[in-house]
């Protein structure tokens, strides 16, 4: 059978088993091609391949449900869910998404990017499904990785209590994208080496029923086992054994490197492009490196993303314990870390700003209720970093800047990054959160702010009638801004907020004397963000303010320059803008 | 020994083990006095004494550390740790808080009121402790019931993975508020009845290791126990079986009733507070039985509160599989209402403003991105409602009205309650979160508001010179300012926004022809929040808006008069601010 012949699972079914391990064989090819030229999530697609080759063969997408946690490792449920051509032809490569999407198929039931997910999502599903009277199996898929995330914990506790048919399909390839870290990965070990018969047995604990398969890569013993469950009348975990990155040998031996990837060269693995100059994950690796080496107090906290923050294996093994992976649980790390400082530890947290969504509590009642001086870090923010829906970085400002007690400092320059550093790591006062920008821009000359003068915004150049106020990588639209305002003879003002989390008041006072418009800028959604506090603060005056950022809305495979331009940031439109407001 | 004769556990350890039962004995007969008085959680205290004698008898508190989970278990804790006056003297009874304050004592490390915490924050407090060379142990306290939320387990998933001192004691009740829901809680059971022996243990699933006592209100018992694992050298759960509310017979008959209380009649455990007129949770309760009888699809969930809407157990009984408790989870409650709603059901999730923090990234990633119409019950919110600075409901604006694709609703009247309930579940735009208001008041009249407007403000009253949006309690400060205005000659305009989480940009445009000043008053903290967009909308134009909320501030056990005088909420204050920008 030709790829291309496969529309839909029905043409799939119609293959004998026996023919499965062939097809899953031009599937791999196929695929490899694709990520080798695109980049994307390598292993976890490799390692999942037979196990969705065999959901597909044994049950009944769409009436049956899957949802895959993360979704990261869905590409062959596209390729088999007429999808195909997005894989095999280059000129629609773009056409499909990393992740599952309803708008792209019926045989994806939600938006996913974030982990640990799926159960809970399915057990919606199975109630649904029961409340309706219908019938259908409903299945979650969901690596080991993934399980350490709290609310998988809470899928698998409630996913027990449903009376009615409900698969978790465990994906354990032994890999978190690092290593795993957590105790309950001890258990899955004791599982896998006595075929799944160990008597303590985390998902019978759990309240679950219980299968294992220790051949996650043999389609046609995987075929077996899920017949096996299929219209099963009660919840069953089924844990399935799988390799990482199977039968592509470079992504056998890096599984890490290999969990997401640029373009790589298909003989060699090696990355086919090339990054110049300076980036924050490898500086920030090396000051907080310099920062574990010279002070016993300080630990480097990760939530599986070491690399985040730059932290290499080697890097890892010599911070010893002053390094700590928590696993994927993010919650965790940000009440431990208040653990940590509370004890006179200094610990710092990096994280994507997308992820930080999910310690919203801890941030307010773990974290800065309590007042600890932990350092949260937070890393893939704004318009020049992730575009995926599900991995935008636009929430962390509305997020943070409203939460009493924490301070929330945006910087322009790497001077200013590590001067912020280096304070956050000195001062008591309480926690302070880093917005960590894409790109590195050095000002040449050391910051010597005084960081304990919380909210003095910095005045880069003083003029008169607009001030405008860029926060962060917005800085330098704000600088451009004001040179094309020079050009019509508006000598205005240009100012760095560098607190996001609050207002100087002195110096928005101060301003009322000369100016009658205030411009501020930020790189995420505007609603509840930086902008909204100057709006409140001037409200009762005459002092207009102008706020630029991105709308309220979900963005999806954005371009940036277009972004901009659709909320009017671009230089040339906030300076005609600004002369139109001045002008009135 | 006389209880106010133990000023530290220093006192208490001077005893021998033979007269603990009688000092017990002594603990109960006040903290029943006390609780009788005042009310507070009766059951979780009467259960857990026992075990703070002999933790307190055993461990050397401040050098070794107890972190309680939710800590509404820690007044004997209290008792014990300088504070017993608080529990003796009614002159003194409002001196401590209800929950562990580091304000109060050396011996509380952490401001805790949200479940599920105690296990992440105490790793922190000993990888801390490693981190400096310290020594001493680290207890934390856990409940069954705040087991399952995904916090506890992240963190004993992490806790594990210590090599050195740690113990989790777990106080099992066989209760969470209501009766335990979750997978889990059978393999509870089977540990309860093979005396800790049973072969398949989450405990140990977890790595760690373990040890069963099940006299957990035997404090003798507990002293040996407690003894054997202090000072160990690697993680270990002391699973103890206790009785919530023992020694007190009304409160081990009726452990839900008296999990948290009023004033109570020692005597027969009768309510001493008399409750008239109509309140939400009953109204609300009647209104979502009413649908569950009406139409299938509809499902009440509830993250082990069900009284927080009135779901008495008679009612949960009859909703059969149309309620559902998925136990204190509520990341997994909104990710499966989510699921639910995708299914073509209709849940409708209720619970606190304090705990809905914790879904803040489901609320995004889960419900909001994949639209799908599931309905949030907001209670609990604003200066009316609880004032425990753990359990304040300050942030629920600011954290729901900046999610895309989220309507945040806020009525004022019941009938508005009631026509936003009945619309939320008839809509397929999306997901609706409602803010249940403290105290009910009706308009007398129906609210024929077609809430497919979105972001359709209703005008009460046309005027001109200054409008004021009074969002749902607060129209009250509203309506009261503009007859204040009136007397002073102004004929202002009132307005009832009821969106929340969003601008109708027509009205507020209308507004400029012949006002200048609009005035925002919101029960929340205000960074943020509702005022900010109004503000944000107006920026540009010379209205002058006025924005009146809570100060981005942590509120411990504020008095509502004194807050809203302090926050200029009152509506004399009000009238002489909107008088003083009108003539200025």
């Amino acid at each position: 059978m030709q790829l291309s012949d496969i529309h839909s699972p029905k043409d799939l079914k119609r293959l004998p088993v026996e023919e499965l391990p062939a097809l899953c064989q031009q599937l791999r090819s196929a695929l490899l091609q694709k990520l080798s030229a695109c980049g994307g999530h390598i292993g976890p697609n490799l390692g999942f391949l037979e196990a969705t080759v065999a959901l597909h063969y044994v049950f009944d997408s769409p009436t049956d449900k899957f949802v895959f946690d993360v979704s990261h490792q869905s590409y062959v449920h596209k390729m088999l869910t007429g999808r195909m051509q997005a894989f095999l032809d280059p000129a629609h490569y773009a056409d499909v998404s990393g992740y599952t999407n309803p708008a792209e198929s019926e045989h994806d039931s939600f938006n996913v990017g974030h982990t640990s997910t799926s159960v809970s999502l399915a057990v919606g599903l199975a109630r649904g499904r029961d409340l309706l009277g219908k019938s259908g199996n409903v299945v979650a898929v969901i690596g080991d990785g993934s399980l350490s995330g709290g609310e998988a914990f809470e899928g698998l506790d409630n996913a027990a209590m449903l009376g009615s048919n409900f698969i978790v399909v465990v994906n354990d390839n032994e890999m978190s994208i690092p290593e795993n870290s957590g105790g309950m990965y001890r258990n899955l070990k004791q599982l896998r080496e006595t075929d799944g018969k160990a008597g303590c047995n985390f998902f019978k604990a759990m309240g679950l029923d219980y299968m294992y398969e220790d051949r996650g890569n043999d389609v046609k013993a995987l075929v077996d086992i899920f017949r096996k469950v299929k219209d099963t009348d009660h919840p069953v975990a089924v844990h399935i054994h799988t390799q990482k990155g199977m039968g592509y040998a470079p992504a056998m031996q890096n599984k890490e490197y290999f969990h997401w990837g640029f373009p790589f060269d298909l003989q060699t693995g090696a990355c086919k492009l090339k990054f110049e100059g300076e980036n924050y994950q490898d500086l920030t690796g090396a000051w907080l490196m310099d920062q574990i080496k010279r002070r016993p107090e300080v630990v480097a906290i990760t939530a599986a993303m070491p690399m985040t923050f730059g932290f290499t294996p080697a890097m890892r093994a010599e911070a010893g314990r002053q390094f700590v992976d928590v696993g994927i649980a993010e919650e965790h790390a940000v009440a431990m870390a208040s653990g940590i400082a509370k004890a006179g530890g200094r610990p710092v947290f990096a994280l994507n700003s997308t992820f930080l969504q999910r310690t919203y509590d801890q941030m307010i009642q773990d974290l800065s209720l309590n007042g600890n001086p932990a350092v949260i870090l937070v890393f893939y923010n704004g318009v020049y970093s992730l575009n995926d829906v599900t991995h935008t970085g636009f929430q962390d400002i509305p997020m943070l800047s409203n939460i009493p007690g924490l301070t929330y400092l945006s910087p322009v320059t790497k001077e200013e990054y590590f001067a912020m550093l280096d304070w956050s790591l000195s001062q008591n006062a309480g926690p302070v959160a880093i917005r960590v920008p894409e790109r590195v821009v050095s000002s040449g000359s050391p910051d010597t702010t005084d960081y304990n003068r919380t909210n003095s915004y910095e005045v880069k150049r003083r003029g008169t009638r607009v001030a405008l106020l860029g926060l962060g990588v917005f800085q330098a639209q704000a600088a451009e801004t004001l040179r094309l305002l020079e050009q019509q003879g508006v000598q205005g003002t240009l100012i760095n907020p560098k607190f996001v989390s609050g207002v100087d008041t002195v110096l928005l006072e101060s301003l009322k004397a000369d100016h009658e418009l205030v411009v501020t800028l930020e790189d995420g959604i505007m609603e509840g963000g930086f902008g909204a506090k100057i709006a409140q603060f001037y409200g009762d005056s005459s002092m207009k303010v102008l706020c630029r950022g991105l709308r309220k809305d979900f963005y999806d495979r954005f371009k940036t320059d277009e972004l901009l331009r659709q909320m009017r940031l671009t230089p040339g439109q906030l300076a005609a803008d600004v002369m139109a407001v001045l002008n009135r």
